[in-house]
C-alpha cells in the first residue's frame, strides 16, 4: 500500500474508545502519528467537546459538585455537545475530505451512561437517532484493560474526575458495555489488549489500521 | 375564600410565559406577594436554571458567541437543565407540600426552540415525554403583547442576551406559537393583556389566580 494510494480515498470517521486509564488519550497521538506517516489528511478531536461551547459542557459534566447530577441530565448534555460537535466541526471535516479521529463518541454513552448508569438503551437510541441520523464512525478501535489496572493508570496520571470518582462496579459495567458493543458490530470495531505494554499496544493498533485501510481504500 | 381553606389544599405548579420583556420577572414578583398574602407555602424559581448546574446551563444558552449554536444543541442543553432542575428543585418541592411558581417552562420550549427556530414539534414532544413523564403545569400565565413593545421594554432595560438579539420575525413567531398553544389548552392558560400598565395587568393577574384557587382547591 503506497501513499499515493492512501490519500486517494474517502475520509474515514475513527474513534477511540475504553474506559478510564486504558490508554485514548496516548494511542490518540500514536495514531495521529500513523495517519501523518501515511499522508492521510485528518483532524484530531474528542467528546464531550470538540467546539467552545461542547467544551463547556464537558467542564459541567467532569466537574465533581455537591449537587447531585440526574441521569437524564448529564444523558442530554452528552447528547447536545455531540449534537454541537457534529454540525460545527466533524461534518464539516468529512465533508471537506478529512478523517476525523476522535477520542470517544457514542459507544462511550452507551458503556458509561447505558451500562454504568443504568439508563435505558432505548431512550440512548432515540437521542443518537435525533442527533446521528444514523451516522457512525466507520472503525472503533476499542481498547481494553482489567478495571483495577485502568483505575491504578487513571490514579497515577492525577486528581480524579467525577466520573473517575466511580467504583469498582461501575466500571466492570463500563468495560462489559464496551465489550458487548464490540460483539454486536465485530466489522466496526477492533479490540485491542491494552494491558500490554505500550510497545505492544501500539503495534496491535498498527496493525488494526494497516488492515482497516487496506480493505477500505479502492485502489483505482 | 379564607386563607384557612387556601392553606389546606394540595400544591400547585405555576409557570409564567412570554416572550421578551412581556412583564415575566416583574409579575413573578407579584404573584409571589399575592402567595405570601394568601399564606400559600411556595417555592419561586425560574428556567433555564433553578439550580446550580442548570443555571450554569442557562449561562451557555444565553450567551452571545462566535460560535453559532446548533438548534439540537440547544434543545437538548435546555431539555438538560429542565430535567436537573425538575428532578432537583420543583419534583421535591411539589411533594413535600409547596406550590412550585416558575419563570418560563416548556411552552417556552415550543414557542422558542418549535415556533421561533423551527424545529420539529414532534421532536420536541419526545424529548419532554423522555424528561416530564407527562407532569404538566396546573396554572400557566401567559403573559401577551405586540412584540414591538416587548422589545422596546427589553431594550430599556439593558445589554441584550443571544434570545434577545433575535430578529422581528423570530419574536412574532414565539408570540404565535405561545397563542397557539394557549388556544389548545384553555384549561391550564390565563392569558393576559401585557401591553396595558403594570397596575391593570396586575389586577388581571389577581383576578385569573383567585379564579385558578377558587375553582381548585377543595373546600371540605
Ligand atoms: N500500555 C500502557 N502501559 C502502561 N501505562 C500506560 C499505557 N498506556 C497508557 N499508559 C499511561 O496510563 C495513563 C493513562 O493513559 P491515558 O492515555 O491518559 O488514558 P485515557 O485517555 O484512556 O484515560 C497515562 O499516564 C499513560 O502514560
Ligand atoms: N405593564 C408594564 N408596562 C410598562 N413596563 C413594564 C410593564 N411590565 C414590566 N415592565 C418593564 O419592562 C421591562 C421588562 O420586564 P420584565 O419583567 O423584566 O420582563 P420579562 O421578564 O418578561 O423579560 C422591565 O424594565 C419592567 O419594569
Ligand atoms: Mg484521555
Ligand atoms: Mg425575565
Amino acid at each position: 500500500m503506497t501513499n499515493e494510494i492512501m490519500t486517494n480515498r474517502k475520509p474515514f470517521f475513527i474513534t477511540v474508545e475504553g474506559g478510564e486509564g486504558v490508554g485514548k488519550t496516548t494511542n490518540v497521538a500514536f495514531i495521529r502519528q500513523f495517519l501523518q506517516h501515511h499522508e492521510i489528511n485528518h483532524l484530531h478531536t474528542r467528546e464531550p467537546g470538540g467546539t467552545p461551547l461542547a467544551e463547556e459542557l464537558r467542564e459541567i459534566l467532569l466537574a465533581t459538585r455537591d449537587e447531585s447530577v440526574g441521569e437524564m441530565a448529564e444523558l442530554l448534555m452528552v447528547f447536545a455537545a455531540r449534537a454541537q460537535h457534529l454540525q460545527q466541526k466533524i461534518l464539516p471535516a468529512l465533508s471537506s475530505g478529512k478523517t476525523v479521529l476522535c477520542d470517544r463518541f457514542t459507544d462511550a454513552t452507551y458503556a458509561y451512561q447505558g451500562c454504568g448508569r443504568g439508563l435505558s438503551i432505548e431512550r440512548i437510541e432515540q437521542l443518537e437517532a435525533m442527533v446521528q441520523a444514523g451516522m457512525q464512525p466507520d472503525l472503533t478501535i476499542l481498547l481494553d484493560l482489567p478495571v483495577e489496572t485502568g483505575m491504578a493508570r487513571a490514579r497515577a496520571r492525577g486528581e480524579l474526575d467525577r466520573f473517575e470518582s466511580e467504583h469498582l462496579a461501575f466500571f466492570e459495567r463500563v468495560r462489559a458495555g464496551y465489550l458487548a458493543r464490540a460483539a454486536a458490530e465485530p466489522e466496526r470495531f477492533s479490540i485491542i489488549d491494552a494491558s500490554q505494554d505500550i510497545a505492544s499496544v501500539q503495534l496491535q493498533i498498527e496493525s488494526a489500521l494497516l488492515s482497516f485501510f487496506s480493505i477500505n481504500i479502492k485502489h483505482d
